[in-house]
């Protein structure tokens, strides 16, 4: 047993591999194939490791409801719909989303070793999780990788100058290798995750301004209003038309160009996306590529810092320094994220985390 | 002479083609190749019609100083570094951004004809005015394209968290062909241009609070701030760190990648960026895709509106529309860019506007 109390905060510590292990035996027992399960479950528990939570473990409870309700088929494979030398269109099938965006990302790589780009498009997968996960497996590989993720089956974001919601959080994820670990970007288009809201809403917590707008339009700091009419307001504060015009753009190229329905236009929970991929070395060679990226990065961090502020990250790195500290500590659960996981195991006839 | 007067705001209203005749005089003067000054002027005008004035024809003042300071080189041509069947890198040696902008813009047609698609890097090119208009091309011939446009010579936002101006305005630029006119998000990453802030200091105005922070690193609602050791801040207000990590992205993509250099690096106004085209038919037929979209513009516009909002405007719309209009009235000039023209035309011996 590797799990560690801390009673202060109500959480205990696992270590990744007890949980990668209990996150694969749900999902295998929910018939789905064992290579899916071992990809979910890994999915899961990196998202706890880079400390995006909202993205881990705890999904596997909502996950087992969205099976028995049809939006994920355990049974399904992805296929590869049309293809030429640098591109693809692949169906999901309803299959787990992850093991859908792992396939995507292996034709990723296999069509930027022979052309050195790459531009695969996926519609009808189940949930794929955190986006920035599989560009940051193009970045390992040596490839510049950007995702475009539209989701279908929820809308929070209204059009700029309307009130009802027709977008998602249509996330955006770049990655750019480097010598050590990728630059990564991974971002909603949207102000904040609609996680985050619930989270408040939860807790009983106003909300900061600028998050959501009510049914009418008006500015709102009840999280409340988010799910009676109201919207999330898209990134950008004052020049939320930005926000918009990206997730507008998300849609298209995730959604639309790959035969998916975004937002409300379809019924099932699914994400449509377009992977893009391309090898650095095509323009420059590796080595002076990460030459003058080491030069650029000292050149940032030579800013003085604003107060309180204790030094400059570069994008990517919070999530790097979440991993390094939760592999050593183990990844806090919260009492409430372990009961819905025990509940899970009674449900699914799965040994539960306390006796592992 | 198609001028038309306009007292109440002490501007005057020229014909696109009056504007472009002279703009490529101003630029002829300065020892650019004709074809060069066509291009130049083209794009100058055509940024005053879709009503981005602070990349219209007010320029051809400062270029000429820039010229006069070595920045440029009217005699120079881009030159292609490196090719792959899909890549490319060019060097600019520092000709006229926008003529080497459009260099770039025919290889990723040409490159994206043969394989689907393309990936085209670009070094030291002279300033290549609106990253919008480049993609709009491409998208124009039936491409979906987007651009990282790093600036080197100037620097403006700090890294995130820190105090020192280090990031250019860094804008990216995505098009997404339709049966209509292309969708279109132009915009900087930082929460507004820098050029919106020098306009508040020239007509002695405040600045919306969330532009810019003082020299410590204080929010400031003083123009003047920013140019006595004060930052723009990144897009996203409280989640500015999203502005910065794009903002970085587009100096590794556009900047570094291309052996250019990003911000206060290099002393000379240039630009380097990425530009990137894929062919749509490679994942979904022409027809499929228009139609698909226009179910999708539908569901977007189905929206009810906000107070005191007229319609819901798809991105790239509000260009398209002041293009119309001053297609139609013609391109209104202040008094004083009118000034700084009638100033250049005497050093240039160029027929001034108001005799043409």
């Amino acid at each position: 047993m590797s799990q560690k109390s801390d009673d202060a905060k109500a959480v205990v510590r696992y270590d990744e591999t007890v949980l990668r292990a209990f996150a694969a035996d749900i999902i295998r027992a929910l018939g789905s194939y064992p290579e899916h399960a071992e990809i979910v479950a890994r999915h899961l528990v990196l998202a706890n490791l880079v400390g995006h939570d909202s993205h881990g473990v705890f999904r596997l409870s909502p996950y087992t409801d969205f099976v028995e309700a049809g939006h994920v088929d355990p049974a399904a494979r992805p296929t590869v719909e049309r293809e030429s030398t640098a591109t693809a269109l692949i169906d999901g099938h309803s299959a787990w989303g992850h093991a859908v965006a792992e396939f995507a990302t292996e034709i990723a790589i296999d069509k930027a070793a022979r052309t050195g780009i790459a531009s695969v498009g996926v519609r009808n997968s189940f949930h794929i999780g955190r986006a920035g996960a599989y560009v940051l497996t193009l970045a390992e590989q040596g490839l510049v990788a950007q995702i475009f993720c539209s989701a279908e089956g929820a809308a929070f974001i209204a059009p700029w100058g309307g009130t009802d919601p027709r977008l998602c959080t249509n996330p955006i994820a770049i990655a750019v290798p480097t010598s050590g670990d990728p630059i990564l970007v991974d971002m909603t288009t949207s102000v904040v995750a609609e996680g985050k809201v619930k989270l408040s809403r939860t807790a009983g917590k106003n909300l900061p301004s600028g998050w959501v707008l009510d049914r009418d339009g008006e500015p709102s700091t009840d999280p409340e209003d988010l799910y009676t009419g109201g919207t999330l307001l898209p990134l950008g504060g004052v020049v939320g038309h930005k926000g918009y015009g990206l997730g507008v753009i998300v849609d298209l190229l995730g959604g639309v160009l790959t035969g998916g329905l975004p937002g409300m236009m379809g019924p099932f929970l699914h994400n449509h996306f377009l992977l893009q991929a391309f090898d650095p070395a095509t323009i420059i060679d590796r080595g002076t590529m990460e030459e003058a990226q080491e030069r650029y990065f000292a050149y940032l961090r030579s800013s003085n810092l604003r107060a309180g502020v204790k030094e400059i990250l570069l994008p990517g790195e919070p999530e790097q320094r979440a991993a390094a500290e939760r592999k050593a500590d183990g990844i806090p659960l919260d009492a409430g994220v372990i009961r819905s996981l025990d509940e899970l195991c009674e449900r699914l006839s799965v040994t539960p985390l306390a006796t592992r």
